[in-house]
């Protein structure tokens, strides 16, 4: 569209004058100014937004036609036009920067525009974009809706979906590896042992919790500011719009989408992305400790930890022959840092507010919704390209875990911690096993310990298991 | 005790060897040896972190003795002592940095040496930090917990009442100016009208909506590792432990406590502190949307908005006589801007664990804890000294709303949208009224509307009243 | 490429086996490997970080001919093909996600394989991807100074001439507004005057201090790893290699690049691009300063501020008519607070690297090519859609100025502050000026001021001039 | 002073009335009031930010004597007493919570309270806080400039040497281990060789690129707004002040302090500030990269890497006996986490200015001083408590090197990338040397490679020295 020849162009016009547009374009005037106006970063909003904002129009024009502000005819054509542009149809129409005024005007009027001259061209008669597609809407509600919407959409559909799939990919290995005992590490340092089944239970714990934390958002994040209009009283909507046009969007999209309880925070702050996000920065931090344990754990062939083998999936190195690296575990951790850069942006730009609207909501809906989308995706490779193909190096695993002196551990109970302490530093500085430590210490000789004691309190795997009542 | 001279020493020893203790020291060796290695912020745990880890210490006690794992008498002692602990009274006891060691290992070995301490004093016989006071315990369970039960607690006996305190004064605000008409502000430019009441009822909700999100947060921040003992294993507790001392736990303090549902995964995340920290951020996004409206509304006394007056609370210039400025709301801007930074700390430390530990875990607990604090004080201090003394400036609201050419808008429904942004337009660039414009462009005269209409249409506190059904 | 029928592949192989590759396609089998391997966020590489890339491989293939590791013929062969590349024709054949193998092998490997290709025809025997192509060289140096490449150029030849363009514009301003008298605001009161030149200067002021951040960051930024191959020694390279390597680019691009002082810090960290990237963030902090003051001071036409006029560029409200909004600054301070994301992330992962590599290089280069791009994209369009067209409202600066009770600070020094205070306090209470407050408080009467010095003190223009020696 | 009773006040007043004072105090009127408007956080101002107040006041107290606006003996006074503040003699007396008016108003009035009583007393006539003490500044300028000389100071005489002092400790170590040849690792992964001491010395390298970074920064971290009065003017200093008080300053503190160049920048923006955080945020990353590099070198004892020896410190443990944990690198870590929040605050702040003034200037104050601090004392400790004390293990490192098959890579050259490739898999999957697997695939017996060039080819300590032109 923006490579046609210059004789390519039609004359609109808009309440600031006239605008030479693409001949091809459905969009209009306003849509053209904010072309010309936003050469900022060449990111159109996601396909998520655009569906949002065609959702939030269909909705609109089917409660303005049940409450008389509409004819029939024409909701009905607004409402085709937008099920056209919700399906994807018409991307290529919304050629608006994501960076633009930060009401989101310009993309609320392009949608108007498409689908007043989808809606006109059906009818057969002018649809207007103010009058009639937005009519009993103002950018200010409709907008922080649309962005409202697609992100309870993406994490209704996309999002939870992904991470379960995680959580299941890692709850099999977790069942696979419950016997297979390993030290366990804090601080780095050799600890007591404990099953990579139980590690990897772990994971699918925090993505679980991962759900929770979303599912504990939602509520807030699905609540929208429709029906506000302008500045939250409002005006130029029919008496009982607002639950009807919710209860419509409610019907048409499956999702838990509710009024806002107080339109006047609605329509001033972002506070329910803001939330949101923090729960995906969650997520995110959640899924950086796995990655580098994975990593960490996978580490060698030779010179690292050497516990799992992680998939290849491809040559690691262009100097290195032979080389295979943990390429998605590290894609998924930048994802991360990507994520913790968009919280950062969504909750300064969520302050940025002042009186009855925030103008950063365009790059608070690029944040929350591309973190959405990076999660999704990540969640899936990692669980799909790496935790189903990894294997366990079971004999390596065992044999660490009975080397290391933490194992000393039950013995507390029987001799004591200090000299549990000196049996353990006897042990290291000797290069023996901690049962030779506590024999050549002459604990067996003095009858602190019997022999048959020792092999059960050093029996690696049962120190993994919680004691029974 | 820093100042004491060099003979006031005696000597204790621990695994590592002998030190150099304060001679009226509680604590023992292995809290000197964190004195000492540790001279780097100056900044000791928060009071609420000692009470929460006397309390945990207690429970264990109790716990301990229940099954079996300590004498009744000794048990007793601790418990004692730790009440003694927990109520502040040995707090120059506790003289570790709070950056140490990553687990916290140095502050639950301070708590077991001082309990030792007081409980050999009181009992007339040793008891040993580790064998006794920390038994069934490890720094690796019980550090945590008492992070997350200080959070808690702060979260529900101060966090939690300062924000329904502030919400309240902001109700009673909304109430008083539920009449109080004024120009409604979209990217700072004139709208469409709303009452300060409004405004007001939008803030105290930003702030309903906040108790929400901390209540949201806490069934996994008030998740507690505690029975995970060294790894999540469990390994040297008896039977039942985890249950019964978090039941115990759950008693003494109240708080709604629980068991991490996976001990791996709450051995090794803090996630449950990094989700609180993104909700405590939120709140602090919220406040500083309020308190920068509050300081525009109140901006002047002659060049700014002067739509309300702040209570002149201390002389605001050392070079500018008389000048008076809301000193209260930049101080609490000020906390939100800390609580982000905290919130960035939180989130990066969250992410750094390795294995079945976290090693940042006191610089969370410094985040999370010194967030909670800033904000309740924050919001008490907001609500007594600055929102409940504002007063409105009533008819200069009006006479702002009245001139917004805004008010065009409920016109657009009689002549449509591009007829009213002409009248608009026309009253900005003439210097007149909305409703001159209109007459004097003609729209009266042409029929298209009427006087009555027009009185109707334009009267600036119906336009903040929601379309009744 | 992505949609050619199963038909049209051709089977390429490498270290791991066979690979179906697109048989338009001028990569191979890596690059399929991982266009599979990462299907995350759909963003390729920043245009000019391809450039970048083959413009390393240029410089490579020059200096191993000239040190004797390729044929003449095989190294003007990819001179050619890098040529190519670098001029942007063959992007489409870099098709990875930036979200890949932390090193960046992927995308090294890919620049290797469409080098190997075109070389491979233009020649008329094979060119192989890793014995020629990367000859000397490994991902681990290549790719990090094609960022530190793309960085340097973005910052030279984009980001500093669009900062100076703003920073113009703003000296144009200053200049035309040198007598626009306004009144100071500090806390949002009324403070003493300045003029509306001063302001616009300052702001200009702040730009230029951008750049001289800029300028400062760029010796480190500019130093580049090459040279150090897999793990900083320098393994596979002939004598000489970086020098002349390195040599060869500077001469290539005239940028400032450096060969790394320390190789083994140049491979494993990038903290020469955090550095950068928190000069890019000083600046973001610096124009959101400057947006919103120019929001504010625009703010109006009728509630608000009303001092300067910014130029209108497109309508502003869907249901508001008339209402014109400052969109452009609204976007750039988006723009702003994307860039403090993108710093949050480059500091996330530059503090994510272990021994000889930081395994999250593409993200950074994607947070600080994207920052560079936006900021430099942003200040060309302030600096033109909006600055250029900003007019003052002289009349009402200079009215408020004089209303401003702080313009009883010169007396100060003849009544003292406390006196002084009582006049504007005095002033405000009584809605009378500061000179009749003075006259009405009796200080004329009583000879502490006579009616000629309140002339001089009270001069607002004349306030806003430093004193003379 | 806060524990009087209540008898123990005086009656002190400003321009807005009678307070209650301790009687005690130095101070008077208005910081009676900070202290009670403001029960926030109960930190006070850090010790160097007090000193850096008092020394603006005793410099411009030197310059209004020399300018004829004070009188000798005043002036001396003031000297007097500022001198006796800026040895900390007086820090009890500066009370006010660091979260107050953002202006630092309080703090800066605190300040002259407690010159004029002090100057008073020891003049034996009354000197008055803003007309003599004050004379010639504001807030506006005052405030902010002891936070730039505070930090001046702080990077200058603390931080500068301590990462002199840890880059020395580690070039040391550098030194030592020269010829320790050990495993590189990218990717985690076992990579070629490199020397200990090759790390050592790009830690070391990390640390000399911090000091340029800081010493980048300082030029405009040390320019200073003083001059600028109340907005940027001048207004009420006699000519030539500027110049000359910033002199005195220089003078005195022997700091690179200049004037700022544009005073209406100077007076609203504290980017210098915001600058000089992202340098010291730069040396948090990068120490944390160096801090988990040595906490992995030195994992196990027997589990982990086994690198090296960590200076043990501390019990490592309360549950598992003898277990030592690199608590130092932890520690420090935390402060890095620490500074990343203190930068993410600053930036925060930074941005939050409008018109003449910023009002977060406390706040910031508190980010940066704090993280100045914590990365001095951080550094001399991990210098002294764990670098110098660090071993290698000379043993396993050499041997772990011989273990990883990407030894192979010299024989890129000679049998080419893909049959290296070979060689190296084969070695890992047979579980033999990568001198084994050569000649168990033929190429000895090929004639492709002979024994000796293997000898050479394969020798691990040259593989870490540069090829030699």
């Amino acid at each position: 569209m923006t490579s046609a020849d210059a004789s390519d162009y039609r004359i609109e016009h808009d309440t600031m004058g006239e605008v030479r547009v693409p001949a091809a374009a459905l969009y209009r005037a306003q849509t053209q100014r904010a072309v010309e106006n936003f050469p900022l970063s060449g990111t159109p909003l996601e396909r998520s937004h655009i569906e949002a904002l065609a959702r939030v129009k269909k909705a609109a024009a089917r409660a303005n036609a049940e409450l008389g502000v509409l004819d029939e005819d024409v909701a009905a054509a607004i409402v085709a036009a937008a099920d056209e542009v919700a399906s994807g149809a018409h991307d290529a129409h919304f050629p608006i920067d994501i960076f633009q005024t930060g009401s989101g005007t310009s993309s609320n009027m392009n949608t108007n525009e498409v689908l007043a001259t989808l809606a006109t061209r059906s009818l057969g008669r002018e649809v207007h974009p103010n009058d009639h597609v937005n009519a009993s809407q103002s950018s200010n509600d409709v907008f922080p809706t649309s962005v409202h919407l697609a992100a309870t959409a993406g994490v209704v559909h996309d999002l939870i979906p992904a991470l379960t799939h995680l959580a299941e990919a890692l709850e099999a290995k977790a069942a696979e590896f419950a016997t297979v005992v390993k030290s366990g590490r804090t601080h780095l340092m050799d600890a007591t042992p404990v099953t990579l089944g139980q590690e990897f239970g772990g994971y699918a714990a925090a993505m679980r919790y991962g759900i929770e934390r979303l599912e504990s958002a939602l509520p807030r994040a699905a609540e929208v500011p429709l029906g506000g209009t302008a500045v939250g009283t409002g005006i130029n909507t029919p008496a009982g719009f607002p639950q009807r046009v919710i209860a419509l969007l409610v019907e048409d999209t499956g999702l838990p989408l509710t009024e806002a309880r107080d339109h006047f925070e609605a329509q001033s702050s972002r506070d329910g992305l803001v939330e949101l996000s923090g729960a995906l920065r969650t997520i995110a931090v959640s899924i950086t400790k796995i990655c580098n344990d994975l990593r960490w754990m996978g580490s060698g062939p030779n010179t690292g930890l050497g516990e799992i083998f992680i998939p290849d999936l491809q040559p690691g190195s262009s100097i290195m022959p032979g080389k295979v690296n943990p390429v998605v575990p590290e894609a998924v951790l930048m994802i991360a840092a990507r994520v913790i850069g968009n919280d950062a942006t969504v909750a300064w730009a969520g302050a940025s507010g002042s009186f009855e609207l925030n103008v950063q909501i365009p790059v608070i809906a690029l944040g929350v919704l591309e973190s959405i989308r990076l999660l999704s995706n990540a969640s899936v490779v990692l669980a799909d390209k790496t935790v189903t193909g990894i294997t366990a190096n079971v004999e390596r695993a065992r044999a660490l875990a009975e080397s290391s002196p933490s194992i000393v551990t039950p013995l507390n109970r029987v001799i004591g911690y200090e000299a549990a302490a000196k049996v353990a530093k006897h042990s290291v500085k000797q290069g023996i096993t901690v049962r030779e430590a506590v024999i050549d210490l002459g604990f067996v000789e003095r009858g602190e310990v019997t022999e048959a004691q020792l092999d059960t309190a050093l029996d690696v795997l049962s120190m993994t298991r919680p004691p029974q009542a």
